[in-house]
């Protein structure tokens, strides 16, 4: 088996969508990419991405599905996710990102459905997210019969590029009426950045249902909140060793 | 004890009823079908059903009820559940499915309380109801009087009638003021569904009270969610053996 | 130690609140009564009640406190609940009852503050409760002063006595600005109904936050489903042996 | 390794903030103090405090970080917590507190993020907080940039000037746009603190949510119940032995 280590980086990551509540049913999955390949190349990125229909509890690192960025499968005996297409396109558009994590959770799902980029309302959003987390258009008719899953990665990196997001800045995005999709460096990174999105959502459900203050946090604590996680001088957390 | 295997299943369903929050007490309640019925035949389909007001945590295969289409007690020596014409009268008229599930869970008996039909928010719920989910018209006086539990099976099955519903395409029902009953081909199936219905219940309160779009989920998005999943071209899950 | 058979009783309705999610910390207690008393003669009916801020988790069947109806303490050296007063005035006025519950559980208690009684709604509650759960009249400063665990028993017993309800019909009511008490034939029952009212009062904040129908449950299905489970000619669950 | 008690208590607080549901990844941290210090004489109080950004589940009395109260570091090799000013700065103009909690908890925080103090609705939190619980004015621009941390303790501090508000009677505060503190005479009593708070702000969260009533809980009723639990006179528990 190719790519043992990836294997078993996104076999962790599906896991954790489980462990986490935050797939209902089979619901939800996870990829990896190594982009430098089987050979090191570098010349052929391969992903791992679980297999569609299959149960966290059962699931295997055998089980999972080695494509390549064009969708060839490289191994694997089951069929690959139903969203493969949509993983595979954020790969292509997003070059600095390792893993990409879809669920179904239930107030990310709610604010998807209700067709709302979720604003910045406290500094547990500005702590993870640069700003809104951004919801897409809906596809057109035309483009859900021509390529729906692939599509549905269209209008996220159409969404991007129109707002210039940085998509390690901004981890995540609401697909309209369907569901949010959360990404990363490394596949835990993303099913920790799922995790948070959920949670964030959770927060700016309740708030709005109390009465959200019009104008949300300051723009200069959110900034604030987000370099001192992230930025050139973050002092939250150990030193990297 | 006849039809041991209908028993094995319909205890399955009665467990999981419990296992996944479906239940709170001993409401709810999973029958099953036998359409061939002991002898191969299929001149007298039997219904396995749980008996009244036992725990779900000592159920046994034995504590089953086995009925005829008619109610006829064939064996078991409990009260079968006070629900039992409802179910009886499903079987009779939707041939189509294996088990039927009552359950009071909470978003699902919250919107039946509210009277309203789920509207169909996003895919989640496109995945598996093809349009809202239904609710019934309130039982009048004299139905109530005259045989409520028949008439509960009775009023779900004018509305199916009336709207032309496919009861595989629509596995459940609202029956108003009241709560969710779902089905499905198999018991197994029929507690999946009832699963499947109060998660979209719940995706469809919060969103709702986030303030859903006017306009719900597109039908083009809706009708190619449920057709991946359940059309003849399906591309959702891994090939049936 | 006397009257062990109540002691456990007691103990396990206790304990049961805590299993159940009704207790946060030390909110809540349970009562029991023998009104044939230790003696059997019925001249000194005794109540076994929790004692005050003792952790569910370490109670004893030992630590409860046996008192008289007149609060005499005739067992134990741990003070007994903060709350003995209202129990105690709730087993002189509703002679029906043999166990009393008091709980913070979310759900009621936030009825309890919104100062509005729980309409009844569906099927689940009309199973239950034989019309609204009331809510009490705030106590007056004066009542406040001069005895509130007391008076907190004396609002609820005029307010069953204004409105000519049957304590066995309307097991539990709720304590405007305060909480629900529940109580029952037995402390085991007395649990159980403070348990369903809880999930009572959840269905129907969901059904309100959704949009209630103006008219709640028609009065011919509540009655049909209440007599169905407690009248003369009951259909639910198994015969008593 | 000096204050091996402290040290066990901050670790067990940290735990229990874990345990309770009220910390989300590592969002989170509890501090104690003793003001005697490690050489009993008080001129040298000290604080410990978890580590930034370690995982609960595999924290050590041996990972805390021991300060002055001037944010010198005594003894440790991680980074403290990145609120590390905001606890100090409460230690300072607290003398009576010996333990501060700082959580992310979900309905506590969406009240921080509604800008608004959560009003005295009923009894549970008339037990716990003789009053509102206050909520801070924003920090400004200047405040953020100059020292955010400490100017979070600050504004605390501001408030509970300004309000002329007894910090043992109101033992926890909403910062605006950001979570809860709370804190309390010893570290376990501030993880307890910080538990009521997030269940006080459920319970005014759902009763604001039904519609509460305009004037809250009568002031004598609410003054009643703080003092029975913490008065002179206080019925509430055992007596300390």
């Amino acid at each position: 088996m190719l790519l043992p280590a990836l294997r078993e980086q996104v076999l962790h990551a599906n896991q954790e969508i489980a462990r986490r509540g935050l797939a209902v049913h089979t619901f939800g999955n996870a990829s990896g990419i190594d982009r430098a390949g089987a050979d090191g190349s570098g010349k052929e990125p391969l992903v791992a991405i679980k297999p569609s229909g299959v149960s966290y509890a059962t699931l295997t690192a055998a089980d999972l599905v080695l494509t390549r960025l064009d969708g060839t499968i490289i191994e694997g005996t089951l069929n690959p996710s139903s969203d493969l297409d949509t993983h595979l396109l954020l790969y292509r558009e997003f070059p600095q990102i390792g893993g990409v994590v879809h669920t179904h959770s239930e107030f990310a799902t709610s604010w998807a459905q209700a067709c709302q980029p979720i604003p910045c309302l406290g500094t547990t959003h500005a702590d993870y997210f640069h700003g809104p987390v951004p919801i897409t258009e809906s596809l057109t008719a035309e483009e859900v019969h021509e390529a729906y899953v692939l599509n549905t990665g269209a209008v996220i990196a159409r969404l991007f590029r129109d707002q210039n997001l940085d998509p390690i800045a901004v981890p995540g995005v609401l697909v309209a009426g369907h569901a949010p999709f959360a990404w990363g460096k490394t596949p835990a990174a993303a099913v920790e950045n799922a995790d948070l999105l959920e949670y964030i959502a959770r927060l700016a459900y309740r708030t709005l249902t109390l009465g959200a203050p019009a104008d949300g946090l300051a723009q200069y604590v959110a900034e604030h909140h987000y370099q001192r996680k992230h930025g050139p001088k973050a002092t939250y957390g150990q030193k990297a060793v």
